[in-house]
Parts: C-alpha cells; sequence; structure tokens
C-alpha cells in the first residue's frame, strides 16, 4: 500500500503526493448564508462608478446575487435584484422613468426602494402592490462611486469616510474597473505581500514600477484598528525608504505610490489608491478604485490623475505567451486556481509551525474570526492611517531605525520590529 | 436569527429574501419518463423543415434524446437514434444511400424503420441483424414540416389536421427555425399572455408590430376542448378589434395576425401562423412553424408569404446594448432564468388567492394535469377553432360587447366574461 | 407499465430503447487511485517533443495531473507539478536558469528533482528548503520525445527500446503532436480495428490512404507478449497483401504503412511510426508519434519524413459540412461520445455471444486485467515484432495462405487462424 502525504520529503516524489489542497470555505465563500458572506454584507461594497448610470440599467453581480443598479430620472440611485417579481423577466431591460424602473415585459413599475408603483394588466383591485415589496438594497455615493450595503438592515452602519478620503490637498478620481476571475480571498492577500513587488513586478517582469522595488525589503506586519498593514524598508543609498500599504478589512486596500524610488526625502504620505477587492461570486472578483491625486503639482504624476490610465502589471496580458514573458498580478493570482488555500499547499501546512511572512492575511485568521464575530473591527470610520510612504536620510549606516522617520503627524509610534514581524 | 421570506413587506428588504424560486419541474422537464416528457411525447412533435433532408443526415435533439433524421434515396424519411448501435459513431457523418443510411466507421446499414440490414466485418454467419433493430421513430410529413412521434408505440395517434391547417383559400408555407437557450414552459406561456405585447412589443420597444397593440385590451381567458384561447378586445375608434391565441396543449400556438391595426372592419378570420415550441432539452427550445397565407391577395400581406422574412420581435438583440434599448420576446423571455418558475417567483406565490391574468397557461396546471393523465385533450384533431381575430364596428359607444360578432361560422358562443377571466 | 430494455427487438422502437450505456470505468478512468490509471502509470508516457523546450516553460496535463515541464540552462530536463508550492501560482510563469525554474511570484527555485533551492522572503532561519520538496517526476529523452514516469518510485522501469525503434536503415523522425476530445480507449481501440480502414479511409470518404484499402481484409487477432496485433490480408490481383498493427498495451500503437497498395512484393518491414494514445484526463486525449524513415531511398515516401506533413484522416475537418462530407477518424472517435462504451452499446452487448471481430481490444479485458494485476506485460524491451506489413505472390490461386509469408526473420510463425480469430 502506497502512502500518500500532503507534503513530500524525497526527490522525484510527484506519485506520493496526491491531496489536493483543500480551500478555506469559512474565508472564501461570499454567498448569503455563509460565514464570510455575512461578514462582506456588513460593509459597504462598491458595485460600480457613479458615470456608469445613464440612461439604461446596469447589470452586476455582488457577493453572488444577481442585481440591476439604475438612477432614475429624478437622480435617486437604486439597486434591485435583477429579476422582475412578476414573471422574471431581467430589470436590465426595463425602462427608466422619474418614480423608477418599468420591467419591459408587463410594465410593473418598481421604486429605488424596492416599492411597487403599479402593476398594469392585474385586476383593477389587486392590492398586491400595496403589500408587497421588491427586494432593494440602500445605496450611497461617495468619490464617484456607488456603494451598497447588503447586510441585515438593523445592522447598517453609516457610509465610514476614512481620514485618506479626506486628506487636505488631495482629491479622488474615480479609477479603474476591472475583473478576475478568481476568488476575492487571494487578491486581497496579494495586497499584504510586499515580497511579490521586488519579484513579480521587477526581478522577473522587469521593473514596472521602479528599480529600487527590485530589493527585497525588510519587513514588518502590523494589526491596525481596521485591520493591518505591512511596512516594507528599503535603503535607497544614503536614504531609508518606508512604504506601507494597509488592509482596512475585509476587503478593502489603500497602496503607496508605486512610481517612487526612494532617492528623494519626503515626509510620510498617503496612499495613492484605495481600491476595493469585491466578490463577485465565489471564484470571481471586481476591482474598484479611487485614486488619491494631489491638487499640488508634483506630489502625484500627472498620469495619475487620467483616470483612463491604468496601474501597470494588473490586467491579463495579451497572449499566453506574453504572460509568461512578463506576467503580472493577473497571471500569478489566478493561476492560483480559481479557489487557492491560504497558504497555498502542503509545503506552507506543514511548516505551519514557523510563519512564513508572504501569507500574513491568512496567518491572522484566527483573531480576525474572533474580532469579526464580536463586530469590533466593522466599526466605520475606525480609522486608516496615512501613515503610507515615507523617505528619510539615514543617520546610522548600519541599519534602518524606522523610529526616525515617525515625523508626519502619525497618531502611533511605529516601534522597531523583528524581521519576522507579529507571526510567531 | 434572520427571519428570511420568499415573499418581502418591507422597503430595502433585499436582504431578508433569500428563498431562490424553484422551477415546476413537473411541467418544465422533458426527458424520457418524466411527467411532461412523457405526455409530449404522446402529440407528433415537429423537427425540421422537409427541404432541410438533401443529400446529407441532420442531425437533431429533441426532447433531450439525441437523433439523426435524414431522407433516403427512396423518399423514405428515418429518425434514428444518433449513436451507431456498433461502436457509437454518429450517424450524422453516415453515407445515405436508397434503402437507408450507413454509418462512416464500419459501414453498418439501417433502415428508416430501425432494421439493421448490413452488419459488414462481422462474421458471415452472424444473426445480429436478424435479431436486432436500431431505435428509430416513426415520422410524417406536412405542410412542409417533419413531424415524429416519440411515444409509445401502442398509443400512436394519427396525425392532427386541424381546421385551421385546411382553411378554404389559405395555404401553408414553412416559415421559420429559432432556438432560446430556455425551458419550453416559460416560452409557451408568453403565447397566452396578451399583456406583454402592449408593454414588450409597443410601448417599451416601439411599435413592432402596430400602435395599436399599445393599448391595454380587454382579457378574457376560455378552456377550448384542446387548450385554450385568450380574447383581447380594443377598441380602436369605433371598431371593436377583438384578437386571440389559441394554446393547444402541449405545445402549439395558433397566433392571431400581428399586421392588424382594428382600423378595417372585417369577419374572424384565422392565425397567420401554426407555431410548435418543442423543447430540445430541459433549457433548450426550438421554435418551429407554418404560416397561413391566403392565395387571394390582401388578406395576408406580401411579406408574410415570404418565407425569408423573420417575424418582428422573436430574435436575440444584436448586442448586448440594442436588446436594452429595443428588448424582444427573446429578451424578456431567456432572461427569466433558463428554468423560470410559473409564476415566476415569490411574490407571485404569495398572491395566490388572486390569480394574475398574465400567468393564465400554468393557473390552470392542476385542471391541465389530471386531463393530460385521463388523455382527453390528446385526442388528434379534436379541433382547433378558427375564430382567431375579427373587427367589428361597435352600436354601444360605452363598452365591447362581443356577442355582437359571433359572425363567421364560430361553433361555439363567447359569452361576456368578467375581466378576470376563468381564473378565479 | 413500459418494459424497456438494452436493445431492441422490434421496428420504430425508439422509445423502448431507454438505457444510456454506461461506460467501462475500470478501463476508462485515468486519475490517481483508478484502475487503469495506476496501470498507465507503470509505463513511461510521452509528454511532448524534446526541441518544444527552449526558453519559456511547457505547461501539460497528463493522466488528469496538471504539470510544468522545462529544461533549464545545465541541460537537465525537470517535470514538476504546476503550482508552486507556496502560494499556488502556476510555475508556467517562471524564470528558468542554470539549476531549475524559479516561480514568478515570489522567487522560489526548484530543481528538476523537486528539490527546494530557495525560498527568498521566508525567514533567514528558515529550514524549510531543506526539509520538503517540490513534486517532481523522472524524465527520459528518446527519439525527439520527452518521456516520464509517473508511476511509483520503487516500480520505475527502464525505458523501453524496442526492436523496432533501432531498426538498421531507419532513422526516427518526431513527428506530430494532436488532441482528441474523448477518452483515450475508444482511440486506442480504434488502432486494433482493421474494418474501418475499407469503410471510413475509404468507402465512405473516398481513398485517403490507396484505393486498395477498400477491400475489407481477411481478419485475424493474436496475443503477443506484450499485447496484440492484427493481421488484415488482401488480395491485390496476383498477390497476397498482410498488413499488420500491433497494440503495445497500455497505450502505444505501431502502424503498418499506408501508402501501401500491395501491388509491390517486399519482405515483411516493419511499423511507419509508433504513436502514443496519452490520456490528458478521462475526456481528453493526446496523440505524440514518433516516425519511422529509411534512411535509403524509396523505402518510405519522401513526404513521410518531412515532419509538418500530417496523415490523412487523422484531424478535424474543417468546417461542420466538411466532416461530413469526408469524415475521418476525428469524426468517427469523437463523436461516440466523451467515453464510450465497449463495445458501444447495447446491441453489442447483446450479442456478447458471438464476439465481434471489430471490438477485439476490449474483448480482451478480462485477460488482460489479469495480466496487468500480475504485471506481466509491463516488461519494458519485452520486444515488439517487426513483422508488420509484407506483400508476396500467391501460389495457391483461391485463397491468401499466410504460411507462405514467414520469410523476414520473424521469431513466430503467423499460423493461419480462422477468419474471427481468436475471440470466440
Amino acid at each position: 500500500m502506497i502512502t500518500r502525504a500532503g507534503y513530500l520529503t524525497t526527490r522525484f516524489g510527484g506519485y506520493l503526493h496526491r491531496e489536493v489542497p483543500e480551500e478555506d470555505a469559512e474565508l472564501s465563500h461570499v454567498g448569503p448564508d455563509t460565514p464570510c458572506g455575512e461578514y462582506l454584507r456588513r460593509f459597504w461594497q462598491p458595485i460600480c462608478f457613479s458615470d456608469e448610470l445613464k440612461d439604461l440599467p446596469h447589470r452586476v453581480k455582488i457577493l453572488g446575487e444577481e442585481l440591476v443598479v439604475f438612477r432614475d430620472l429624478s437622480g435617486t440611485v437604486g439597486l434591485l435584484e435583477l429579476h422582475c417579481p412578476h414573471r422574471g423577466a431581467s430589470l436590465e431591460f426595463g425602462l427608466i422613468d422619474a418614480k423608477g424602473i418599468r420591467c419591459c415585459y408587463h410594465g410593473w413599475q418598481f421604486a429605488a426602494d424596492g416599492t411597487i408603483l403599479e402593476t398594469p394588466g392585474e385586476p383593477a383591485d389587486s392590492t398586491l402592490k400595496d403589500r408587497l415589496y421588491h427586494g432593494a438594497y440602500p445605496t450611497h455615493e461617495y468619490g464617484g462611486l456607488v456603494f451598497a450595503y447588503m447586510g441585515p438592515p438593523d445592522r447598517q452602519p453609516p457610509f465610514p469616510v476614512y481620514d485618506s478620503f479626506v486628506r487636505p490637498g488631495y482629491r479622488l478620481i474615480p479609477g479603474q474597473k476591472y475583473f478576475y476571475p478568481c476568488n476575492w480571498l487571494q487578491i486581497m492577500e496579494n495586497a499584504m505581500d510586499p515580497a511579490h513587488t521586488a519579484f513579480l513586478h521587477t526581478i522577473v517582469s522587469g521593473a514596472v514600477f521602479t528599480n529600487e522595488f527590485g530589493m527585497l525589503p525588510e519587513l514588518e506586519f502590523i494589526e491596525t484598528p481596521v485591520g493591518m498593514m505591512y511596512i516594507a524598508t528599503r535603503r535607497v543609498e544614503q536614504n531609508i525608504w518606508v512604504r506601507m500599504v494597509e488592509a482596512v478589512l475585509p476587503n478593502l486596500q489603500q497602496v503607496a505610490p508605486i512610481w517612487e524610488d526612494g532617492h528623494q526625502e519626503h515626509s510620510f504620505s498617503g496612499p495613492m489608491m484605495s481600491r476595493w477587492i469585491v466578490p463577485v461570486d465565489d471564484t470571481n472578483t471586481m476591482f474598484l478604485e479611487f485614486r488619491h491625486a494631489s491638487e499640488t503639482e508634483g506630489l502625484t504624476p500627472a498620469w495619475w490623475a487620467d483616470r483612463a490610465i491604468m496601474l501597470p502589471g494588473q490586467l491579463a496580458a495579451d497572449s499566453s505567451e506574453a504572460g509568461q514573458r512578463q506576467p503580472g498580478d493577473y497571471e500569478a493570482q489566478v493561476s492560483q486556481r480559481p479557489i487557492t488555500t491560504p497558504p497555498a499547499c502542503a509545503v506552507m501546512q506543514a511548516s505551519s509551525s514557523q510563519h512564513t511572512v508572504t501569507t500574513p492575511l491568512c496567518a491572522c485568521r484566527p483573531m480576525r474570526i474572533r474580532q469579526w464575530t464580536a463586530g469590533s473591527c466593522a466599526k466605520p470610520g475606525g480609522g486608516s492611517r496615512m501613515v503610507i510612504s515615507g523617505i528619510r536620510r539615514c543617520w546610522h549606516p548600519e541599519r534602518p531605525q524606522r523610529r526616525q522617520v515617525d515625523d508626519s503627524g502619525v497618531s502611533f509610534v511605529i516601534s522597531h520590529l523583528p524581521r519576522k514581524g507579529i507571526f510567531r
């Protein structure tokens, strides 16, 4: 009898390695009544850009639910269940008017809040429209994005405006929307993974950001009141370049500029963008972002304020060979399988006693789940920190010391942490 | 604990509405040994046009069964199981000859009735071909269509020639064939739905038939010996326009002309077409029609006798946006989901105590099922009525009275019915 | 109550014939831990051509396993599990270097034998790479093909060099690679089916080989130490043309020339090609071949030594109609269904008391399975025979006698067998 294992301890051992790693369904599934699906529904989720709502309804799939979003002629934005409650025809074919949307098939009319306004063709004495409602979700527009709250009505939080959204001297620019055919979690993990900026985006594919990303940074991971951050510190000649990316749980990334190279000394500044990783369903994910552009020339490059410009390294390559020659985030994340495991496979599971720094988000899973259940990090406005990126001349020639660079209005001090961070 | 329901009674209640409506499998499933599949097999079903049978075999899928239809060189039409009983190769690649069809792979030859004529390559003393048969179904050609009987051999009915098929002064023209990727029942329902002609085909998409269809008609639904009809009555200036569409159960529609506008007074005439809604499988459906064209100029427009002209509003739009701007039957019916529910969803189920006139066919389901089991409506030739469409000047200025217009050889009197019809 | 059966004994009996034949999963399934999957893994399987391994890794799927094959810059060929053991990214996007391949995502590096060489980004004191291995399989290059052994390490056989591979005066030319979307077994069966060369490739589709293939041959089937052969004997004017094709179990075909016509007298010669029928998964199969070309002009036609020339009748037709007008192996084999049954359906099962000569391979299934279990035919180098094709003038005018033609170094005598062969 063959003994097979989840990890291998011999050369040429493929035959002995049969266990396909399993996904962590508690975190990866997003539909109604799943643990993480319900958790994600406690947060306002972006569903489209405001300027996508014109004269035609817009069909979307969010958290596994088929929906239609539209702006009626009075300006109200509605998010309704896609299928008309009468005969099931899709409301994406509906007629928008001043009061709401009218189904193409028999003309039933619905308001943005789900009120059934008219049921032509029904008996004149029908009370149906007075008693029943179509499924609807509340919406909120901010920064050029349309957000929805799809959770329990009695738990609806105010829309959270983080400090980074209202930074003096900056304006918000709705950016790009794009899709990956894989689970949301392996994408969200990527945001907390500073090592891949050195390999994937620089060493392997050539410098798609700047050459200086090719250095493997000193790494720390810290918990914040709303999630976690990494702190990647590189020495660039006589400078110390401290770069942070923040994960606001469950699915917002605040990403430091990718155009920096560490040569230009400056104080800490905030993120270049706030990007939501919105699950379409268990194996498809939508990216929606707004960008932070300084109103003063120079702090952000001109191209970043041009919404049509795409962040490099994000989209699928034009061909299979092009993807092999210059893989980017799409190739690295989607190719992990439609739903990967965190950590991805058996080698990592076998090494669970020594947590790896490149899978930090999931490494803190048990702690997070407890927080989620307690609702402690669901508090809106709990506060992102603007401590995202700073570059300072280093006095100590041997070793970066980050205590020297906490000089930009930071409300907490980044204490010096040992390299392997909090995941011991 | 959240209480969720099949229908909603609050605004913004999407979260509370989780039950996906279930299909009515008793009516929607069409394969062998399903209730409706067996019922549909009791009727002659059209499978293709006669003139599609040329020098190559024609592969079809009907009621979930993979089949091949061909005309041998002696003129006999055969409908056989697709896969050769020898090694399984598809007979769509077979050679047609005077006696039948020969498999491409090893040359086994089959007659139209399933007789195995030759088994080359088998031992000379093989008795296989004398003992066994390949699966075959009887066929019948009528009106340019090829029909098949796929039911139990001992229950085979004669081919039903309805009165509308042999109307004096009319000829039958094989028309169009097209496919919808959804269940047959939501398509068949549409035929008994007069309200959608006002909304979908006129108000929403602009008048694809005539402007006068845009009035919501007075509606009645009556049972006939072979199914049901609706009677849609509109007042057009001083005229009363009575338009009927007949559902000959299970899956034949006889449809009144769509080029009428109610302005031209005339007696009752028959359908413009007889159209079968043939299930390919549970989630794909084929439309096959013949048209009724008057041999005298003027009673039908010239374009209708041109087989290449398609009925407006039937096919999928050319693009996603075109479908949103001018949705037709394809968009309204297919978008209900691959298999919808009759009535489509929870709102309707919640209102079951007051039947809606726009889902009449399924509302009579229990009655129908009893009839089907008893076989009472399976009698061929039981008789469609030619009372399909008539326009008369109205003497009473206030209210249409249909007793005034029963003047065209109708064998039953249409009594005046209250608006909500028979479905109380 | 309807009585339905797996075979039919009446005309127009399609309704009574409902049992869909089942596949023989014991032989058709190829994944790990399936009977035939494990059997196939006991043999070296070709996975690609040597010259496909250039600067980019090459993704393959073999026996249901996702793998990557590459040649490192030192020349060593590696076959590794596709997904990086760290985060699961596909190694098809990896960087090849002198020691192995480096994952695009975080730069982990693997040698061809599965050794983990580097884990950048892991803690400096990590012992992970010293303790664990990535899944790998041993490879071997021969005749321009790359072979892999994917079975249990302790059962690895030497690579089998059959006599046909080292025939004096011949050289091996890597040929074509192509794919069929169906199970491997119905393809392998085709190789042991001499009747289809008369029908499919000559009578039905016109002579894609030579006209003389259109005669139905006298047939014999013999077991060999490594599988089986058929002997197809045709009389061509005064000549006896004896043509054999060998199945080296489980999945190697050695095929006699298809350019012969029986008119030119010559001694027995060997196969024109050795072709492996490699399962990709249960419903997809890869053909990989090398060709045998004589180094002396004339024994093989010039076109056969041109690797770019495809064997006729093997690929899918360019259109649906073209496939119907000239079906080839692709149409005949793929159209049997994704996984067919051997014998294909109920008619054959009903005739099991008189085995048909056109399904010989599976007819010997029980015997084979016993051999496989015992490992008796897994012996490499057990010896193919070069007795593949010969043409001799016939002294007896009435009847071919094959004892007259055993004159080419054949180590066993082909005794005269009755027509129906060994399958009684």
